[in-house]
Formats: C-alpha cells, sequence, structure tokens
C-alpha cells in the first residue's frame, strides 16, 4: 500500500470522545511523515475526514498496512473494516490563536466564538486543546459579551427547532440534584393548561439515573425529530432523550472537559444551557437554581449572579429566562434508579396517599412559575392553577396521553429481587451520603439495569426504632443485590444513626 | 479473579507521556467500580503505584480477567508479563485546587508550587490537567515570585549534582536555531582555558537532529553519572545526553503539553532553564536568545524582558546568569542531520579552509562571554582569548581528549547515497523554507540515520548560474533518498531562485 493510505481496523477501545488513530511506529507512513505519539493527523476516507490524536503501536497489534480507530474516530469517519484511508499533517487549528489571545488578556469576539466553537464541533481539537479552552473561560473571566457571542456560536454550530409558534416553554435545573425529576409532572400540567412545552431531558453519565432513564421506563422517549413534532402537534408537549436530536452538539464536548477538571465556569455553563433551550425552540424558559451547601450553586449570591446572567445572555438570543432558586439543601423524593423515581413521579401524578410530599411541592412550584411564564396565570396565580390542575388529575390525564403518543405507556418495572436493611439500633438518622448511596445504586446495577437501585424508608432527622427499615435494595441478579449489599456493609458511614440529644 | 485484581498485558501502544490503563468495559471491577473511559484509576503492584487515565475496551483484545497498560504505564508501574494488579479510585489531585485558584486569580505560593510540581512528577496529572496548569501559567501571569517558587520545586523534585568545585560554567539556548551546534566548540575553548563544564544536551524531538544526536556521531555521549563524573575530573568537561540522568524530571512533561498547545509561557521557560541548570550542578550560566522574526524570541524587547527574569530567577537559587542576545534571523552552517551538522563542527574546531564562518563566529562569541563570565578572561578580553585558544589549536586537543575520556573519538559517518540538486534556473536566492528542509533531512532519515540530511551548498541572497549545485540529499538507503528527493520535487518552494532585481 503506497501513498499514505493504511487499511482501517477498528480496534474496539473507547478514548470517550477524543478521536484516536493507532499507527505502527515502524510503518512507512509514519516513518515518512514523521508521525509520533500525541501528534496530530488528518485522515480521509472518500469525502469524509476526521483530525485524530496518534498513539504509537510498537507490536503485532497491527499488520504494517493497517491502523487502528478509537471508537470515536470510527464513529466520526464512517468507513467500514479494512478499508483504506489516506493519512496525512492537518492544517494547524487556527481558532487556537483566539485561545492563546484570551489567556493572554484579549477578550473573544463574535468571529473569535464562532471560529472556535465550530472546531470544537469538528472535532478539530484535542483533549489538551479543549482543556486549555477551557482554562482561559474559568471563573468570570467571560463577560457578558463573550458568553452573548459564545452561545451565539454553539446555537449556529447545531440543528435549531422552529415549532412555528409562540410561547414555547421550557425548563432547565443547573445543577441535579438527586431524584429531583419534577419535570414529567411540569410538562403535564403545563401542556394540561394550554401551553407547548417539547422537554427534551438527558440520561445519566455518572449518576443512576437521568430524567431520561426515568422516563423511557413509563414510555418510549427516543424519538425522531419528525415523532417529536407529531407529539407535540397532538398533545401539546413531550418528554424525549435530547441525545437523538443534534442540539448544541458542542456543549457535550466542552462539559466532559470542565467535568475532568472541575473546573467551573460560569460564562461556559450560561452558554450551554441557552444555547440548548435556544437550538430546542424555547422561547421562554424557566431555570431552577438549586441552592445548597453540597449543591452546585452555594449561595444565593452567585445565584443571583448567574441569574443576571442567564437573564440578559437569553434576552440577546431572543429567549425569555425566569430564574428561581429553590432548595437544595437533601435529596427529593425515595426512589434511587429510574423505575424506582417513575415510581414517586406516578405516586405525585396520580395523587396517591403515598406521595412524597417534597417532589410534589417542588414540582408544583415549578409549574406555577412556567404557567406564569407562559402567559396562562396571571402574576401570583401559578400555584393555585398548578395545584387545581394536578388535584383535578387533568395533570396525570395529559401524561398518559402525552405517553400513549410517544409510543404507549408502560408500568416502570420491579426489580427481581429486593432485600429490606433495618435499622441496627435505635436512634436518630444523623447523616446521610448521598454519593455512597449513588454507588450501592450503581453496583445493584443503575441506570442498565432500569428496575435496579434503592428505595428509601427514612429522612433526615427521623426517630427509629431498632428493626425498623431504612431502605430496600433492589436489583434483576443476585450477584449485584450482594454487591451492592456488600459495600455498604463496609461503609457504614452511608447512612448514620446516632442517640437523640436528650 | 477477584477483589479488584486483574492481570497486566503489555499492549505495546505508546500514549507518549500520558499512562493509560486498557479495560474490559464488561470486567467486573469496571462494573463495580463504576470506571468508564477517561476516568483515572489507582493502579496498584506490590509496593509501586501509578494513577492512570481509563480507555474502555470493547473488543476481545484483552481477557475477562486482563488489563493492558501503555508504554508509559508499563513502564512507570515496572511490573512484568500476566502479573495480577489491583484497581481502585484514585484519591482527587489535592494541588489542582492550586490551578483552578490560579485562574481564578490567585497567586502561586511556595507550598502550591511544591505540591503541583511534585504531583506531575509522580504522573498524577491527566493531559488535559497539565493542559490547564501550562493555560495558567500562560504569558506573564506569573510574576518573578511565582517563578521563583516553581523553579525552587522543580529543582527539589528530582536529583542535583554537585561537582565540588566553583565556578562550574554552563550555557544554554533559548529556542534553537537550526543548525546552530556552538555547544561541542564552546566546551572545548572553555574547558581548554582552565574552566569546568559538564554540559549535558538534548536529542531531537521534532527536528532533525539535536546537539546530543550530532555530539554522538563524534563520541558516545550515553553516560551514567559516574562516567560523567570520571571525565569531567580527567578533562574539566563533557558533551553528555541530559536524558541519562534525571534532571528536573517535570520539566520535559510541560514542555510536551506547552509545545501540543503552541503556547509559550516566559515564566514557565525561565522556570525550565533555571531549573535544569542548578540540578546539574552549574554555578554559572550564559543563556544564548537568538532574536529573530522567526526565532522563538522576536523582539529585543522581549528579550530584555526574559533576560531580566532570568537573571533574577537564577540569582535567587544561587546561580550567576549571563545572557547574551544574538543574531536569530537566519540558520548557522551548512548540514541538516547529525553527521553533516558535526562536520560543520569539526571543521571549525580544525580551522579547515571551507569552515562555515558563521558557526565559528557564534562558537567564537559565546566562547568568549562564557571565559568572562568564568573569570579566566577580564571583561572585554574574552573574544581575543577565545579566538587565540581555537586558532592555536588547543580547543582541537581538548575537544579529542574529551572525546577519548567519553569513550573514544569517531569520524561522523557518510551515507551510502548522495545526491546533488541543481539550480534549474540563474537567479538569486530569494527564499529558503527552512520547516520543508527539516521535513526533507526526516524523510531522508535523519535524525535515526545519523549520516542522512542536507548539505546546503547556497545561502540566501546568493547569485547562482543555472546548473550550479544547491544542495546534497545524503541517505542510507535508496528508497529513502528518493522519498526526500519526491517530496522536495512536489514542492519547490523549499528553495526559490528569482531574477534578481536590476
Amino acid at each position: 500500500m503506497n501513498n499514505n493510505f493504511l487499511y482501517l481496523r477498528r480496534l474496539g477501545i473507547d478514548t470517550y470522545q477524543e478521536p484516536v488513530v493507532y499507527m505502527r511506529a515502524d510503518c512507512d507512513i509514519c516513518r515518512a511523515e514523521g508521525f509520533s505519539s500525541q501528534n496530530r493527523v488528518r485522515v480521509s476516507f472518500g469525502e469524509r475526514h476526521i483530525i485524530a490524536t496518534v498513539h504509537m503501536v510498537h507490536s503485532e497489534l497491527l499488520h504494517h498496512d493497517e491502523a487502528g480507530l478509537s471508537e470515536a474516530a470510527w464513529h466520526l469517519l464512517g468507513a467500514g473494516e479494512r478499508e483504506p484511508a489516506h493519512f496525512s499533517h492537518p492544517a494547524p487549528v487556527e481558532s487556537m490563536s483566539f485561545v492563546r489571545g484570551k489567556l493572554y488578556g484579549n477578550r473573544f469576539s463574535q468571529p473569535a466564538a464562532e471560529a472556535i466553537i465550530a472546531d470544537i464541533r469538528d472535532g478539530n481539537y484535542s483533549d489538551i486543546q479543549l482543556a486549555a479552552y477551557v482554562a482561559a473561560c474559568a471563573d468570570q473571566l467571560l463577560d457578558t459579551a463573550e458568553t452573548i457571542a459564545i452561545t451565539r456560536a454553539m446555537v449556529a454550530s447545531g440543528k435549531r427547532f422552529d415549532w412555528g409558534r409562540v410561547p414555547v416553554l421550557d425548563k432547565h435545573c443547573v445543577g441535579g440534584l438527586p431524584g429531583n425529576r419534577t419535570t414529567p409532572v411540569v410538562v403535564a400540567i403545563a401542556t394540561a393548561c394550554g401551553l407547548t412545552m417539547p422537554k427534551t431531558s438527558s440520561r445519566a453519565i455518572t449518576s443512576p439515573a437521568g430524567t431520561a432513564d426515568t422516563m423511557e421506563t413509563l414510555a418510549p422517549v427516543t424519538l425522531s425529530f419528525e415523532q417529536m413534532r407529531r407529539v407535540v402537534e397532538q398533545e401539546g408537549g413531550c418528554i424525549a432523550w435530547g441525545g437523538s436530536v443534534s442540539l448544541s452538539p458542542t456543549d457535550d464536548i466542552v462539559i466532559r472537559v470542565e467535568r475532568a477538571l472541575d473546573l467551573d465556569s460560569e460564562g461556559q455553563l450560561v452558554a450551554s444551557v441557552i444555547s440548548k433551550k435556544v437550538a430546542a425552540g424555547a422561547t421562554h424558559v424557566l431555570i431552577d437554581v438549586p441552592v445548597g451547601p453540597t449543591a452546585k450553586v452555594r449561595q444565593e449570591e452567585m445565584a443571583r449572579r448567574l441569574g443576571v446572567q442567564l437573564v440578559e445572555t437569553g434576552a440577546a438570543l431572543g429567549l425569555r429566562v425566569s430564574v428561581l432558586c429553590t432548595d437544595g439543601t437533601q435529596p427529593v423524593g425515595r426512589g434511587i434508579g429510574p423505575a424506582l423515581e417513575a415510581r414517586d413521579v406516578l405516586r405525585v401524578l396520580r395523587r396517591d396517599a403515598d406521595a412524597p410530599c417534597d417532589l410534589r411541592a417542588r414540582a408544583l412550584t415549578l409549574a406555577a412559575a412556567v404557567l406564569e411564564l407562559g402567559g396562562v396565570a396571571p402574576p401570583g396565580e401559578g400555584l393555585a392553577r398548578a395545584t387545581a390542575t394536578l388535584d383535578s388529575g387533568a395533570a396525570w390525564q395529559k401524561f398518559r396521553a402525552i405517553c400513549a403518543a410517544q409510543g404507549g405507556m408502560r408500568e416502570p418495572p420491579l426489580a427481581r429481587y429486593r432485600h429490606p436493611v433495618v435499622a441496627e439500633r435505635s436512634g436518630v438518622v444523623a447523616h446521610i451520603n448521598m454519593r455512597s448511596l449513588a454507588k450501592a445504586a450503581k453496583l445493584a446495577g443503575a441506570p442498565a439495569d432500569k428496575a435496579a437501585g434503592i428505595e428509601m424508608h427514612v429522612r433526615l432527622g427521623e426517630q427509629l426504632e431498632r428493626g425498623q427499615p431504612l431502605f430496600t435494595m433492589h436489583a434483576d441478579t443476585r450477584g449485584e443485590l450482594h454487591y451492592a449489599l456488600d459495600f455498604l456493609a463496609t461503609h457504614r458511614e452511608t447512612l448514620s444513626i446516632e442517640e437523640p440529644v436528650r
């Protein structure tokens, strides 16, 4: 094989989003072009090309005439096994000069923001270049004009929905609170009151359940854009998975690096939220900002500043934004895991006697704000209208209609193995470690096993007797059940019971 | 295999410096611990452990009870094939909080600098964390106190030589100029004049030759510390490869990321240079700063500012620094490639009639400054002393003695295939593209094939007749010779000849 061609092989290695190409150090192309590990290389196949990072292979993993692709590279390039691709040096990524300029104290202009975002979308940035971009945006280094420039560029880089009507409502929660599944209830109430609310949600990334995972136990959520449109035209709203429609595609790429660096940028957060909502075709959006010592937003002051940026950036993009600061001090509802959280949602919608009242109260507060924002309830009357819509059964009826339109409502599955864990002593629930609980739920199989997870029976500060159930572990296999229970047995701090102070 | 153990396999994949561990997505540990791609994992083997980045494997590349290691991970951990290692979640890298703080506007304290540099040395930073650190240091964001703190931390993180005498001279060139091989000549002159100059140099990373590659064609350069000491005690100096002694080990790690980001940080540059010189046991160092439009330092003003930082940081670490700004407008000498550059050096030392006079002049200027800095020539008399030492043959005699002490002097090899390329028209040499020339030299086999490269016969502005030789291509195989020639045939801009303006 000559002229810088090699046959492609899918190695099945997942490097997450960075495309990697594996090349033999002793292959003709590496020797001729001087490629070495960490270099960037342009891989062309027909009309398509990708920029990938080179990892050199010094073993017999590949034949002399082969190059391997990581999963990300494989999917981006779209070639088949053993098809020939052309390898060459890529042009330098010009927009990195704007990132360097920013680090040297310049500001991002609109053309700079567009060049950067387009390069990120096209996969032209390596992970370390992404990290430099994230660092350049860190904290308050982005002013409002720059945030608006980046938001515009992010919207321009992907698809944008047009629902052909106004208002189109949306909601978003900044920094998820465990179990905070208000979305299905809010959408049901808003659409029952005649508003348009085409909601897209995400799946879990590091948690035991995302809203899309939870909703999927009640109805199909993987809808094409045409399916979404049909559901929304028929019922006024939907609760779909956002991953199947490509809205603001750079956002996920940037968020992943921010997460790895644990480096929050208010400007990027604002650009991320607003760009996704504008791309989704919303005209009015309610943003829920839970404030609490272990939440993403820890102080009222930060919430206020963030609120101003969200409102101003939204306004520049033609989006009316309303911000609601809510209690972020403890988890919501009782279930941890897709089906268990869905049961909480159903109990609220069905007005069951044992519905978790914290979830009901939060959902009503948010729905009230959405009704007022959408103009179907006068200011101050949203809560009464939302409560009436829920209590009359209208929301429950609308929710079933939406589920039917999305492909048919179903009951959330029940796990095959369920094991209650009881209090070994009497006392007061003094601490709940949410991280350990989330880990145990994942060990039990969530979110892949939809029925797996933890059902809590107690809350912080509750007085308990010895032998009283604390929680029930749910799992689909006996192995996973024991795995999760073993973990909790060696992590007693997950739920600690103390003598009450007399 | 239970309890978070997997058998190790060396996959032969070179991820450069970032340690990577390949794990089956469906292995028990990944499922139990929730590891996924891009996560960091702690791999323990006996008393040793490393922190590595996870790449998930979805194919049969590994057995269920196996984990693969990249080359960097394999060498750091030091385990054998099929030995069992333990996998767990690493503690968060605490020093990243200082990097985040810096991005938010704080300054690095001495303890912060030490924590960061120690974590980088121990491989605890992922590539994207390194990129965030490099971004945080970018440009003038590091003040002199911070630069000193980082320099101290870098010295403390590695070995430090003590030669038991004062002065110990060293030299360094900021931003290499092609062909600028003054080091062997300067060391020969300085040691012939009685100074101590234990010089360590680097190999090529992206260029066709480094000083160590060039020197290796004349004598062995891979010396242990004990061998270096013996040579220096006997002859007063050496010209060895710095890679075999671990000086300022974090430096290479940081430089690689800076290079990939094309992000220069003056503070990091100063810390890098000064820490290596202090660790090498120098007391007096001359720093050559070539200034030119395509050199690393482009303006006198930047050179002056950099000079002040080098001198002040050196002083804080007990190192006397002298900075010399030199002409950085065009390459030096005639050879491109290890042996060809060595021939230029030999011609200067032997005082051959055809010695490249630019290389000779530069070497004498630098040697003069070293002699004055080392106190063996009064101010203003260094050049006369250096010239006399070279012209008397004393430097040549000393150079041969050093080569003999390092293991025996040898003649640089001559390539088997040599092909002259002639001017296709008469005119003036208007442009020389050094990047294309360097690439052609690498295609011909440099630096791995020591004899390969390009021998230039013309310089910028020279008047040529049609048919006059421009350069000769040197290669060890016919294939490589043609590869390099083909490249130049399709890259005519490499050396362009224009009608002289009348």
